[in-house]
């Protein structure tokens, strides 16, 4: 079984859902035609396919390893990294003044869920690079950039962020790396790192680390982060790297999946570091990369929904078991009830994750391309939606690739199979870049700090949607009560029912992305439409309802009980 | 962090949650007194505390592997199966007269829950022992009984059962395997079994395996097949292992976790077996077992919720991150809303999932320890409850152990942790001893075969909790309305909302089984578990009038798609 990029799927979506044609009608979109977009989609799609697919496997069980301090990856990584940097994939949205296509970050995301469902391990490398660009696009000096991004944008150079450390995971305002001054106008990092993704790798000549450390002095909590840049080679004079910087990998973390992903243990050791942005004001700058990679894992989520569906539709298309109960009887376990059940839920699930992702990277490049209150409005939009569709999309590259090893039956335990593969994968999905958990209270506290302003102009488009059999209004009606709960709420009530309130927004959004996508859809493929958003409202909106009720519970229930209430 | 067996909680389930103290009560049972299980329960604690928790890291590292057609497994499981052994627990439930302690399922349940916790890979290998006994003593001839039983119920001898194919998993009725008569009044069983569950080992000396195969000319499907006992070694005249039986384990599979139980590719090439019950009528015997298994495995969930919550909590009093909105704010991550919710969640489920468990081992012992129309309805009641203890239990099982990766964070995904092994570990629970679809879909056929008697004598019990805010009452009234549905549509109908009505039987008896135990706890006790209840109410069981939507949604939506459109 092999990964066929859903080109045409993408695109629908694109085009019927989201409504990205107005992307090009923008100026500073106006290259993002359906041409451009096309011709992307199929070139990605090619690489996807033939280049990226057949390493999956591979990655993991040939994962990356640290020997003599030096990390080796995956064989074919090198080879394939190159044909994604060669291919431009890395630079897609990134400045073309650099080297960049200067396209929309809608059509990023959409290639992006290509490598992801093609190999997690090695699209993670681009996916990293691209936050950083954007990063550095946003807040380094001229020098920098004319130095750092051509080499990022072509893949020569890969980019990682160095936030957590043991003490500083989800406060990353406990960290404790420092950097001081070397009088030379740049500044020594020192201290250790955990859980950095290709830290270090053998697939691109250099590697560059922004690193969050404290200044001598500097204030405690979040508001003492600065950010600098600290390349693994310190550029020489032509721009080629050169003197080794004082960092190294201590050690790779042995993971659950993604093998082919290193996840190394830094340790900066008095390591040259340029600061990006202003002292003290590292967080704000990292959140650009951030919120680019938040977007970047939700996609990674729904790759792998993609993938993991596509592998178990066609096994449960080959397989034969028992006499099915339509047709000859002599059909493949597809047409069992209860197979089907869990492939209808694979594919819409996956659909909604899809519309969410790229409403959201759509709604980011309608901020940047227009202007004033226009913009401000589709900057809110992208905010409220990036939580969610970090969260929902890897909550679903989750729940698909379990119910896909469960379509497998006793095969889908085998690690041959591939399907578990898939399973353990995206299991970091829902953990790193801020656990889902974190992205719930970002999306209840920061993200409804405007007064619920976003939220109601999204809760507004969902009623807009016309869905006659009322399924799709009973969610949103919920959706606008559990609103307004929370915003009559302290934030640790919000927080207690933000995970149920969360999944309201990603059934809710994906159930009316779904009707959308029926309602445009002409001929046969609107039968099939239909059929789908049917499925998904009734078997899956369905829980909204009870979601809500969660959702409001507050805190109260949950400190009823003491921790050693919880032990007894 | 180390295993602690829950024996407070397992007894008070008993008590107040199943009532098992009714077993004590009868004659057959008369010996299964408060202070027996106590002793049992202690017992039985220490050995999984101290002798088989350590071996559970062992197993994931350096599972079972084959060498020169000789399966080796973890190092320390020789020592720790012959504790096992010796201490009595793989015959607690079997008939003293061939060395079996003749106590009731609901104390091998309760010792199950523990080994499962402990280590799941090695607690496989006994459970797979219990149930081959009683399909033995259901069954077997006299003379196979005393050469048998004896050395299994010691433990000196371990079954298997045999029921899978290549082309036969979900559909036993399509294997192949056959037995002719060998003129000795034994028969020669040919053919290839597959997923073979500790099909070979070195902690014991001899493996028992029970197989399904086809006699010449026997007819087609599941009424075509007989029951062979095929050991590894033939006994002798005295009994002990003799000779070689021409079979050999082809190959050990590599699987996603478990790696501590040798899954094997089995080979029988014209080995002697003895035939079990009549000819052609060998599912029924086999179903003597795999509803034991059946039982054992949603058991297995259980343990591994269980174990996997205790390091979670663990975890989450230790870890501090961030400011905690309780106390002086210093506190760990227990005290943050999210992660409170994620443990409440897990708790809750877990001894919603042991009330199941053990009450569905408890109608066992009480069909058999009455007679008459009291015994018919007690076996109705342990039949209903069986396919829901063995998914909900698993479908828990996996769903405790994924919450509990998260309360980890980063750490989760880490090999070192643990955490990550439960998840993969009990992974297979919802795949094998019949998939969790295909026990919904014996819970919505096979199960209400009797118009609906059991069902409604369950909910009647339901309905006579006293819960005062209505939210169990909803529930019920939910799931009695889905019952008539199912009973009132064709099965196909009813298999396509077979997984969520079966979660809805799951949630509202683990519902009821909370406010019963909170209504029966006194002074603090009390106070802890209405505040459990409370919560699971709120959080969990308010999912449940959302199932019943999806329940009740019939098979038309599914088939509305073809085949070819779900991959369009």
């Amino acid at each position: 079984m092999t990964y066929t990029a859903p080109v045409r799927e993408i695109a629908f979506c694109l085009d019927h859902v989201v409504g990205a044609g107005r992307l090009a009608r923008t100026d500073r979109y106006a290259d993002a035609t359906d041409d451009a977009r096309d011709a992307i989609l199929t070139e990605a799609a090619r690489l996807c396919e033939q280049v990226l697919a057949p390493l999956n496997i591979v990655s993991d069980r040939q994962g990356a390893v640290l020997e003599n301090g030096v990390v080796r990856t995956t064989p074919g990584f090198r080879e394939a990294y190159k044909a994604i940097a060669e291919g431009g994939w890395v630079g897609i949205s990134a400045d073309p003044e650099f080297g960049g296509m200067g396209l929309p970050m809608t059509f990023t995301t959409a290639v992006n869920e290509m490598m992801s469902s093609a190999c997690l391990s090695l699209g993670l490398c681009p996916l990293l690079s691209q936050g950083q660009i954007e990063a550095l696009e946003n807040h380094a000096s001229d020098e920098i950039k004319a130095l750092y991004l051509p080499r990022l944008i072509s893949g020569e150079w890969t980019g990682t962020m160095n936030l957590t450390e043991p003490s500083a995971g989800s406060d990353v305002g406990a960290l404790r790396s420092r950097a001081e001054p070397d009088g030379q106008g740049t500044w020594r990092v020192t201290g250790q790192k955990i859980f950095i993704s290709w830290g270090d790798h053998d697939v691109a000549e250099n590697v560059v680390h922004l690193v969050l450390a404290r200044l001598p002095g500097a204030p405690a909590g979040t508001k003492g982060i600065s950010l600098f840049l600290v390349p693994k080679f310190i550029p020489d004079e032509n721009g080629a790297p050169g003197q080794a910087n004082s960092l190294r990998v201590v050690s790779l973390e042995h993971k659950m999946g993604l093998h082919g992903s290193p996840t190394a243990v830094m340790e900066f050791d008095g390591a040259r570091g340029w600061m990006i942005g202003p002292e003290n004001g590292g967080m704000a700058c990292m959140f650009t990369m951030m919120n680019n990679a938040r977007l970047g894992v939700g996609v990674q989520g729904l790759g792998v929904a993609e993938a993991a569906y596509q592998k178990a539709l066609a096994y449960a298309r080959e397989r034969r078991q028992g006499r099915t109960p339509i047709g000859d009887g002599n059909g493949a376990i597809v047409d069992h009830a209860d197979v089907r059940r869990m492939l209808l839920r694979m594919k819409t699930l996956t659909e909604a994750a899809r519309a969410i992702c790229l409403d959201t990277a759509f709604s980011t490049d309608m901020a940047r391309a227009l202007s004033g209150d226009e913009a401000a409005a589709w900057k809110a939009r992208a905010a409220f939606l990036t939580p969610i569709a970090k969260a929902f999309g890897t909550d679903v590259g989750n729940e698909v690739a379990y119910e896909g090893v469960q379509v497998h039956g006793g095969m889908g335990y085998i690690e041959e199979t591939g399907a578990a593969q898939f399973s353990r994968d995206v299991r970091v999905t829902a953990i790193y870049e801020g656990t889902n958990g974190i992205q719930a209270m970002d999306l209840t506290g920061r993200k409804m700090m405007d007064g619920g302003a976003a939220a109601r102009a999204l809760l507004a488009e969902l009623r807009a949607v016309d869905e006659p059999t009322g399924r799709l209004g009973r969610a949103v009606d919920a959706l606008a009560r559990a609103t307004d709960w929370m915003l009559d709420n302290q934030p640790n009530d919000r927080f207690a029912g933000a995970v149920p309130y969360l999944r309201m927004w990603g059934l809710t959004l994906g159930a009316a992305a779904l009707v959308k996508g029926a309602a445009a859809a002409s001929g046969d493929d609107a039968r099939r439409r239909a059929a789908l958003a049917d499925w998904f409202l009734r078997a899956e909106l369905s829980a909204v309802p009870g979601l809500a009720e969660a959702a409001c519970t507050g805190a109260a229930p949950l400190y009823a009980l003491s921790a050693d209430d919880l032990a007894a």
